[in-house]
């Protein structure tokens, strides 16, 4: 049984493209979203009750909108839904690019992060492109490859598998890289406005800046043409700065 | 300049708490949700303009109020409060502990982890006690520690510390120790409840389970009675899967 999740809402294009795929490969699952949740990182929600409803977006797989985050999915997924452990766990496709340090921000890969950490094998696929109809078959391909893979051999324990695709068509991605997460970050700015009371308020705008220029980035790779593969862990522990720490008198 | 920060809100003892101590360090500037924005991870507002509003709370120092997330707090505080770049970020005191893959769903780590992409020296604190009038004052020695420590000493590059207290009186505590994140899960289940209407919904809950014994984990430390302090990366490249995935045929 395979898991399907995203971070977009149920009603994108991307988890219908990931969705196609995956139901090549067995009996699918879905549980997404019911609205945008992009940019929700790994919230949960504590304070609110959920709502999960049967949706018919996906005439041959059982699917559910949730009102909760992508991680919330997750969890009502397994807990609830399926009450028992997928052979698969994929989330996507995101509209838009999870390389380097974005993948703290993506609901796609928290969702996958989420999988991970309920020893599932989960796998987030973001397409470069944040056009609602963005072509997603070059992301099916580099999809189809991957699932059949993750299938076939055992992924580490506590990890999951971050995949970015260049915007392009089928046959213009020159291959899969494995990669690790770039030294990337958001110059982030707001832009601040006035409302109609002259009350000023916020709005997050900002660049992506690559502050590094090594060759085994998901970055280097997306930007040379190729879909870069990022194994991911959730263990954040710093261990080479322990010895630092160490020496202060605490 | 100290920025200090939380996910429990501005309104909370926790973030009270640290600023008493921050304030025998320097000027603080305090940006904090104008409510509880726990379990929130590393969420950020894009949908959304952000409101940002004076607060007197906290008569010694400046203080803003945000409505969005602790992530958020940070981004504002930094690009459009201070104009600089501060000194030290805290975050917390929450109510409640963020041991072990509490990181991830944690807001006050995710502010913590947000100042050390942005290159600022950045603690998380927090108490294992979810009391909204919990006892801070052994948390606040402690934190008055390891503030001491991080001004004096330098914090290795993008990296925070995650600081988790035991719940006691001054004294009890038995020191500090500099740990591992544990690997520790929720075993999460749902409360299935009808609403007035007969129709389901479903409230997370759950039990913490600890899946390892090892004696350098923070949840060890802390049962053994200690402060726990992890040195906290937002690198998440899984560097020991890669050979692995690199055998792959992809």
């Amino acid at each position: 049984m395979i898991f399907v999740t995203n971070d977009d809402g149920i009603s994108a294009k991307g988890i219908r493209s990931l969705v196609e795929v995956a139901e090549e490969f067995g009996d699918v699952v879905i549980i997404a979203p019911d609205k945008p949740q992009s940019g929700m990182g790994h919230a949960i929600t504590i304070s609110n009750p959920l709502r999960l409803n049967k949706s018919v977006l996906f005439p041959n797989s059982l699917a559910y909108s949730c009102s909760g985050t992508p991680v919330d999915c997750v969890k009502l997924g397994i807990y609830e839904i399926m009450k028992r452990t997928p052979d698969l766990l994929l989330s996507g496709i995101n509209h838009g690019e999870n390389t380097a340090t974005n993948v703290l921000y993506s609901g796609t890969m928290s969702a996958a992060l989420e999988g991970a950490m309920e020893n599932i094998p989960s796998i987030g696929f973001s397409l470069k492109d944040f056009d609602a109809n963005a072509d997603f078959r070059a992301t099916q391909d580099v999809a189809r490859k991957i699932i059949s893979e993750a299938l076939k051999n055992k992924m580490d324990q506590h990890t999951c598998l971050n995949v970015n695709v260049p915007k392009g068509v089928p046959g213009e991605i020159k291959g899969i890289r494995i990669c690790k997460q770039a030294h990337a970050f958001w110059e982030d700015r707001f832009d601040k406005r006035e409302d109609q009371f002259g009350r000023p308020y916020y709005w997050l705008t900002g660049d992506f800046e690559c502050v590094s220029d090594e060759t085994d980035s998901d970055i280097y790779a997306m930007g040379e043409g190729y879909a870069s593969v990022v194994p991911t862990q959730f263990d954040l522990t710093a261990y080479k700065a322990m010895d630092n720490v160490k020496e202060w008198k605490l």
